[in-house]
């Protein structure tokens, strides 16, 4: 595995041989390549995808297979089974693809993947929120290695992940399942993630393309209201760099201004395939394409819904074969030319080549181990680099004299709190609860115990995440007012479709915290005991009170089953926090939609709004157990519009006791730009270990087109011009500031561009 | 005084003297007539404009006019003077600007007049939400005609309102001074008022061209974040009507997708000028231009800000010249064409001559009644007929049997609660407590104990409007147990810039009623004793247990110094009342932004978020005490696209006791559009009077472009194809529906659209 990943290049033999095979076959048998069937749905208990019961009325598995079948979809990520079951199911299942059409072609089998591959007994990574936190692409990339095998092990060829939407509103579900809210840290970490996924030689994909996340009032699925330059250099920029390397792409479910995307044209075609180069599959998110009929209401019926998304560029209908059931008879009806088909047709067709699944009859079996050690090391270092120290009032590290600690909280003791609502844990366990869980995973509780065996400890739970209950805040007070210190555990259990207080559909209304949480946080900090808070969330909360009053403050986005080892270890100083902030941690009053990335006007609070939409803790912050000390110790002066470099080279130092890892920022301000820029906007980041003592020298390198942004005339350019940019500990901090004269003309930036930000240590 | 008023020509004689006049003029006199000076602006008190301290460093007076001044602002509007004191201020200050000009040209003189003249002593009428609550365009036309002589009999030219922003999100301050969240309703009221006013010979200046209302997390001035074709089909439709009469219109201060207005030139020159041919003037927003540099952050300086705006199509920049101050150096270094100064000046010239100021040294006096009965009766119908009974268990009309009534809450006896932010008493008196009201406005309490003089009525306030205290709770509580029935009053006391709880810059977080005021009506509800509940406020509040436990629910739009009366009629059964909502009255859960003009997935409660969107009580939602029966006697049932009416006609029976009025409204859902499309939208509405047992036939006529909406090439088109009108109570109520045929080609719709919905009785 290399840090930098060459995008793929379509194998010419691949091209030519699907393109022959496509001449042979029949327009049924090229349509089957376009669909997928999910056997085994039916056993589905709950909902696993939006409104499931309305659209679970696929063809039969015997029906869809007569010419073939596209894919395979949730062998295993359907109901529990071992890996060696599931194995045999989806060989009986291929056997029977291969065997029902002519060509003896298989199915590309997918899965889900986020939080590690949805699959029981699969290690359950932290949550793309926490990846984002660790600013640590190289871990994050092992990561998606780990998985790409871990699926390949299982003859999956596909994942269905990343998620590249970049937040816009903290009230969205789905916050958990993204990683945050710049377009930099997305591409950046999104990026890494694919890497490792497509070097396991599994495929990755992409979603949701695009503008999910802005949908309005944050409601799951609502229409999202955006402007083309926005969209261009917020919402764009991850796919258009995951894409140079991912294999896939799925469609958001949303319509942007009116267009859904399993509709757009435009934006499947021109840009992703004419502009972008793309040269993978487009699959839909499920039922995306009848819901441009039954939900957008832009097609008469199922089958003009199909019509009009494979004019659009989807060439692949999930998770099974409905609104492309139409096709065949569309093309006899001179509806549809035949060469639409014949294009997403050969789409899959050469991924199939690709993959070897013509060649390879039987792939030679690996042993599986979907929990391996090597599995648990990554999830263990990502989940720990993951964990922000916000606040610290000197409580922390643990002093090694505590004796009499209270636990508290509803989040402390429940397993499922430590991982995100497509882990298969709390995707589909949940429905199941007659099934043990298929993993270790010890609760918070369960690492404060080992960890702290010195110590006597009292847990008290004090209420639960959503109940509101407040009959138990009593004794949590009680057992806050006999210890030392009181740990005080809050935040979110994941679920789908209001199962959980954050996940797919657990959209909110305002940022408290669920619940009686924030009472319970109160009547803790009244006790008078110092309190450590520990959010462990899938979205930031406004924590009222306790920004000011607690002893400190810890934000942990789920971390997966590693994660409560990882968080005792940094409270107790065994380990060092080095995470930041991918989201801002926002006060109750600060008003959503907001996010870092914003104009002036979108900041300010004095004057002409008196709502203030000062977060209480910034984007990219975070402390440590030690100190560093940055200075920019060489800087180039100008740069060319049209291309060239602007180096900087960033001197961190350790100036406190212990190692730890430094996260180098840093962000752009463009002066007197022809559009309304963004105050400040993160540019560049690179994380550095260092022994207390120690210094390294950071040389950061960004291409001129990093400060490229769409102009009036909506072309993305680079505009000369000063631009500042400043080497700062967070969004907020003034760190070091150096002016960068851009001369020239106005330069359009390549797009899709192929050139980023990079870091290393000279 | 017309129901359809012709746009005004532009007479070819004032634009010949104009460019006479032009050629003669030096730089400096030509660049005179794009400022406006605002002497006394340094005795204001408060601000009366955003950020007024930090840019009230204008040039004096006498240096503003030394060749010539374009505006002279607010002599009326800065501080308290009667009529006499301000005119013949006025009168000293344009003799300074004739005799200081070669040309003797005297300024236009301004005032903001939105709820009426902003002058001290005027009528102060309902806020626009109520305006649009009537549905009443015939007597919102007849106050703007009010106010239009009003401010020519003070010798003021030109009235700084309406505003036609089109609500999207209830959170935004400036709600009260909108006409609500449907396009069609500000179109028709907006056009009314412009009508109103522009028939007395003064200038309207529709606002915030264009955007404004949409800002990022409901916050004054947050970027706006908005695709093309929303943009063309809900934001801009009421300016594209109200421009065809109005002969200024004012910029809004946001920027949309990055562009500010006051730089936007597609908006103000080729939108405004070269598609919609707009003669009149364009104004800037207070500071707005300067705002570009200190704000936007898109000029270098001040002076590079006046260069981008009039670039951009500003001709005067208000309320004082700061960024003019630099095009004369600007011309002179060749940075801008003199043209641009010309195209400005001459429209400005134009403007003069055709209001005369060249012609009439000294107009004749009339006598100025700033408060006259005729202002009073247009005043008390308005008011009367925007009340909305939202809900009625058969409370109201009050028994006259009742004896013993409570009348609760912070806003019961509180004139300033009658009016909206931009009435003079709260705009500018609010700063000079010493200064008498200057007008009669009996508060609700007043106009109770007036009205009901049988019964006892116990009164207390309970809590304040948003201080939260609750000690005054339980005396309420037993004020309401000692009574028969309690009428609690609740909602806004308007202001600006913190202020108020409503109002410029009053922008909130929640829909939650301010203060202690939720739990004041539920401490009622629960005394046992029956709850009136009247909502007085500039926005639709969450109700909380009210929506399902009050006996009776009033909404009441800041309904002016007349407001009061008219409550106590509507109470009593004197008056019937026939007001409908504007806004919807949301849930607490209801995310916001937010509106009825929604796809349906925006509107969604089931399956994909657990946030319900549902309102408490729709748009168009509004009782009556008696009974209204529609039935659609007849209806086209095809029209062509190209050039085509839908007539429809429906009959209105009143079938309850006692005469009402009720307000038919018919909602268009189109099928299978090619963008995704409001559910139902609003396209016609028609307020019939009817005595009891009267029928009329109410005829619709629609011309075939009321359909048109903006297509995936942003163009406004209307579509082939099936479309539903619904003739309904509501946005909610399926009603009668029928079906007509679109038949022919996609067909652009003519842009400016010159017919428009109309509806007469048979």
């Amino acid at each position: 595995m290399t840090s930098s990943h060459p995008p793929l290049p379509a194998s010419p033999d691949a091209a030519e041989r699907a393109h022959a095979l496509l001449a042979r076959m029949t327009l049924e048998e090229k349509i089957a390549q376009l669909g997928s069937s999910w056997p085994g749905s039916e056993q589905a208990e709950g909902d696993v995808a939006p409104m499931q019961e309305t659209h679970l009325r696929a063809e039969s598995f015997e029906d869809a297979v007569v010419d073939g079948l596209g894919h395979l979809t949730r062998v295993y990520g359907t109901t529990p089974v071992s890996p060696a079951d599931g194995r045999a199911r989806l060989d009986v299942l291929q056997a029977a693809v291969v065997d029902g059409n002519r060509w003896g072609i298989p199915a590309i089998a997918h899965e889900e993947c986020l939080t590690g591959v949805t699959a029981w007994g699969a290690t359950v990574y932290p949550t793309p929120l926490a990846w984002a936190a660790s600013f640590d692409p190289a871990t994050v990339r092992l990561m998606g290695a780990r998985i790409g095998s871990d699926l390949r092990s299982l003859g999956v060829h596909q994942g269905l992940a990343p998620v590249l939407d970049v937040v816009r509103d903290y009230r969205w579900g789905r916050v958990e399942e993204t990683m945050g809210e710049d377009p930099h840290v997305v591409a950046e970490i999104g990026t890494a993630y694919v890497e490792g996924v497509e070097s396991a030689g599994a495929v990755a994909t992409p979603k949701h393309f695009a503008g999910y996340a802005a949908s309005r009032g944050a409601r799951n699925h609502a229409p999202v209201s955006i402007g083309p330059r926005e969209f261009a250099d917020v919402i764009l920029p991850p796919f258009e760099r995951a894409l140079q390397t991912a294999r896939s792409v799925m469609n958001s479910y949303t319509d942007v201004d009116g267009i859904p995307a399993a509709a757009d044209t435009n934006l499947f075609t021109s840009l992703l395939r004419e502009q972008w180069g793309f040269e993978g599959t487009v699959v839909s998110d499920y039922w995306a394409i009848p819901f441009l009929h039954s939900m957008h209401r832009i097609a008469a019926d199922e089958e003009a819904a199909g019509v009009l998304a494979l004019h659009a560029g989807i060439d692949v209908e999930l998770p099974h074969r409905m609104s492309f059931l139409g096709l065949a008879e569309a093309v006899r009806a001179g509806e549809v030319p035949e060469a639409l088909i014949d294009r997403a047709a050969e789409r899959v067709l050469r991924q199939k080549i690709e993959l070897a699944l013509l060649d390879i009859a039987d792939e030679p079996r690996r042993e599986v181990d979907l929990d391996s050690p090597a599995n648990r090391v990554v999830a263990v270092t990502l989940a720990e680099r993951s964990i922000v120290l916000v606040k610290n009032g000197g409580v922390l590290p643990l002093a090694p004299s505590l004796r009499r600690i209270a636990v508290i909280g509803p989040t402390a003791d429940d397993a499922a709190c430590l991982f995100g609502c497509y882990s298969f844990p709390n995707h589909v366990l949940v429905h199941h609860p007659d099934t043990p869980l298929g993993i270790v995973a010890p609760t918070y509780l369960d690492a404060l115990f080992e960890t702290l065996d010195d110590a006597e400890i009292t847990a008290v739970a004090g209420t639960s995440v959503r109940g509101g209950e407040t009959e138990g805040i009593a004794a949590a007070v009680a057992a806050a007012r006999d210890a030392e210190v009181a740990i005080v555990f809050v935040g979110d259990r994941s679920g789908m479709f209001g199962l959980g207080t954050s996940g797919e559909g657990c959209d909110v209304a305002t940022l408290d915290l669920p619940g009686a949480q924030q009472q319970l946080v109160d009547a803790v900090l009244d006790s008078g005991t110092p309190v450590i808070l520990v959010v462990s969330s899938g979205r930031p909360y406004a924590l009222g009170r306790a920004v000011g009053e607690a002893a400190a403050i810890v934000q942990v986005f789920f971390p997966g089953q590693e994660g409560a080892g990882a968080l005792a270890d940094i409270l107790t100083g065994r380990a060092n926090p080095s995470g930041r902030l991918p989201v801002q941690i926002p006060t109750r009053h600060a008003p959503q939609p907001g996010t870092y990335l914003a104009p002036p006007l979108a900041l300010r609070s004095d004057g002409v709004s008196n709502l203030d939409p000062s977060p209480a803790f910034t984007f990219g912050h975070g402390l440590s157990y030690t100190r560093f000390e940055r200075r920019i110790v060489d800087a180039d002066t100008t740069a060319r519009t049209e291309a060239d470099d602007v180096v900087l080279a960033v001197e961190v130092r350790n100036t406190g006791p212990v190692r730890g890892a430094d996260v180098v920022q840093v962000y752009v301000s463009v002066a007197d730009p022809s559009v309304v820029q963004p105050l400040r906007r993160l540019v560049a980041f690179h994380r550095v270990d260092l022994d207390a003592g120690q210094s390294a020298v950071v040389e950061l390198r960004l291409p001129v087109e990093t400060f490229a942004f769409t102009g009036i005339d909506l072309v993305r350019s680079v505009e000369p011009g000063p631009i500042t940019l400043r080497v700062a500990a967070s969004a907020d901090d003034d760190g070091e500031a150096r002016q960068i004269e851009l001369v020239g003309e106005r330069a359009p930036a390549p797009s899709p561009r192929r050139r980023f930000p990079s870091a290393r240590v000279r």
